[in-house]
């Protein structure tokens, strides 16, 4: 956040906002405390004082599950920097991204690092000026610490020694941690996915360097690797010189995404649409269920947006194709970040048109069964058959009655706001 | 669309629907009049009796450039199968998507297809049963022509061919054509980009083949170059053989995306948000300029969704780093898709807060200027001053005043929107 010119305390931006929202549903995974100041990520300046500050905060993560608190299982754990150091090395940003660009050997294994921004209400903080703004806060980094490659034995080590520390790494889909830890994890869980299932250049297919604090994958024109290979194996006359290989023999074969920008060099977030879908007479609620779920689960209907259609088109395409249903008006409700692994979900009420209310799971077979349920049978399960999908239902919910997800998802948000009226509400729609 | 079950013809769903959408904006490139069908891309059957019905209409793209009518530039020029099948061959879905994976060769050049669609309102069309369901419709395909590899010279010969026929390709970036077309289009180009940057896995950087109509990139588990490139070049010995190297040496090193569901091998849409921010009184607007529009062009602030954040987040993110402003409520109003090359435009609205309005362009330096304007100023260039990025504004409009993007442009319907009472419309927020 930008200091203010005059002396006086920075107005508290962030309270003034939370009053301000207005009718908003903030979802679950949504709402994290941190400023990412992302247009700080490329300046390697300040990520280096960022990493070594005493009030930094690291969350490791093993195989993408977080480190939390073995007594406090709803809260992370997040460690110093002298716990992570042996792993990271002194300062993986000593050099500029130019110099690591210039650098870059295939071979060498990197930790993955993201860089998650920083949380301005800390009492310590950094402080960071860049031209006229400074920014305050406690910096959050997320580092896999996955045993592997030549850190195999420091990662084991480290992770042996957080039991003693109370901490240990969750087990299972993180789904009831505290909100704003959630959402901090959500962004952790979502880069390191993201980089994990992207080493390589999909447009060239050659191995891809991290960089921008994580945010973004990018193809050097050379690798070090190259120009090793080729002197140790003595073969790089016979098979790999073409009369087009450069002198230099660490560089690599030309690719697109060096020149402008292109998407492929940027984490990706699928964009899927999940509805609720009432009836034209606006008193039943279209519900399906898959084969793998609990009996008696039912949810809303979702699915991933395709390349080139609206929001709006996507609901109906989707529940034309999954139940045959026909939808006229669509309102987006709200939104939730989901990090399992890199959706956006956009959730939204849409109305059956008074001809299109018959069911029909012939087109695309995906569910086990889709129904139409009353409200007052949807009002009853929000209070009585709502839990995790691997919990059982509460004490008061009887066996063969309706079962439905928990309010951690969108699903749960946009039911409770269908029941309650939204669509009935007119201006709304 | 399923046939009814009785004999009576068939309801007109599309027409009920667009007259019970509401309130809802369509975007341009949004509002396709073809049923995707999208649970048939995996049936060659399908695609095969399709491709090669007469009703077909194959919309031809070079360099992405889609065919158009030179005497009627709004609207897309289709081509019969005769003329394109110098260049795709007699049937490219022959075999079966298994026996394509097990023939996989990563020296063959396939021209990129996709299959767009049906529309089920032309009068004729092919007739396919799937189980219960017939699907009734023309079928739509686009096809890639740019002359390169193996059929560089009948993709040269086709194009020569296309100029008697009063067919020509489209220069610049399309947005005048027709709005059905532009939809057909925006689904091609889309689809046909997605495919020409994602040749290699992004998982383990070996070449990837199309299939599914398309829409999914498979990392097959064999390749019949490899063989062939060991035979003849005698060394698979000295160098390719490792204890680990399988027996039939057609194989490929394991993927991951081979196990399970992996998003890298489904298109890429990136989500974007776009906002009309309102000052906390609600009569002025947030508009900002890059430098390299022309002089007093103005639009709505515009950026990427990040991973791990609501749409509501990005808005409020956004408007802070590039102007300084902090929002409040945020109500998402509409969406576009925009195939430059793969964006997802979500509209919102969104109000500063009454201590959150100063400008500041010092956090991310990526405007040239953001300023606050009067609804009345808006008002008055949303009548004289619109027009595309390149072309003049209109004759009414004087130099010096505010000029804004088309109504094509989500941002022309945001201003709308906005300087038409969203704001003061208290039951929208």
């Amino acid at each position: 956040m930008p200091q203010p010119a005059n002396p006086e305390p920075a107005p508290d931006f962030d309270s003034m906002l939370s009053r301000k929202f207005g009718k908003e549903v903030a979802n679950y995974f949504s709402g994290s405390p941190l400023n990412r100041v992302g247009f700080l990520r490329s300046d390697h300046k300040f990520l280096s004082e960022a990493l070594r500050h005493p009030s930094t905060q690291f969350l490791l993560c093993n195989e993408l599950q977080p480190l939390i608190h073995s007594s406090k299982p709803d809260r992370l754990g997040f460690v110093k920097h002298e716990v992570v150091q042996p792993v990271i090395g002194d300062d993986p940003y000593a050099a500029t991204e130019q110099d690591m660009l210039g650098q870059y050997n295939s071979t060498s294994y990197v930790p993955q690092m993201i860089f998650l921004g920083i949380d301005e209400k800390a009492k310590e903080g950094v402080s960071y000026q860049n031209k006229k703004n400074t920014y305050k806060g406690a910096p959050y980094f997320a580092v896999d610490v996955t045993p592997r490659a030549s850190v195999k034995e420091e990662c084991e080590k480290l992770i042996q020694g957080l039991d003693a520390k109370g901490l240990g790494f969750a087990k299972g889909r993180v789904m009831d941690i505290e909100a704003h830890d959630a959402a901090i994890y959500a962004e952790a869980r979502q880069l390191l996915d993201w980089n994990a299932r992207n080493p390589f250049c999909a447009q060239c297919g050659q191995p891809t360097l991290s960089v921008n604090g994580g945010f973004k994958r990018t193809c050097p024109p050379k690798d070090l690797a190259r120009s090793a290979k080729q002197a140790s194996s003595g073969i790089s006359n016979a098979i790999s010189t073409t009369p087009e290989t450069p002198a230099d023999e660490s560089e690599r074969p030309p690719c697109a995404t060096r020149k402008g920008v292109s998407n492929v060099s940027f984490p990706r977030t699928d964009p899927t649409v999940i509805m609720a879908v009432v009836n034209h007479a606006g008193d039943r609620i279209l519900l399906g269920r898959q084969k793998r779920w609990p009996p008696y689960w039912y949810s809303t209907l979702a699915g991933f947006a395709e390349p080139a259609e609206s929001i709006e088109e996507a609901v109906r395409r989707e529940v034309y194709e999954e139940a045959g249903i026909y939808v006229g008006r669509v309102v987006i409700h709200s939104t939730q970040p989901w990090p399992y692994p890199a959706n956006l979900m956009i959730g939204a009420v849409g109305q059956a048109i008074p001809e299109g209310e018959t069911i029909d799971l012939g087109n695309d077979p995906e569910l086990d069964d889709a129904k139409w349920f009353d409200f007052d049978e949807v009002r009853h399960a929000l209070r009585v058959g709502t839990s995790g999908l691997g919990e059982d239902a509460g004490p008061e919910y009887k066996e063969g009655g309706l079962r439905l997800p928990p309010s951690t998802a969108i699903a749960n948000q946009l039911m409770v706001s269908v029941v309650n009226g939204f669509v009935s509400a007119q201006p709304k729609m």
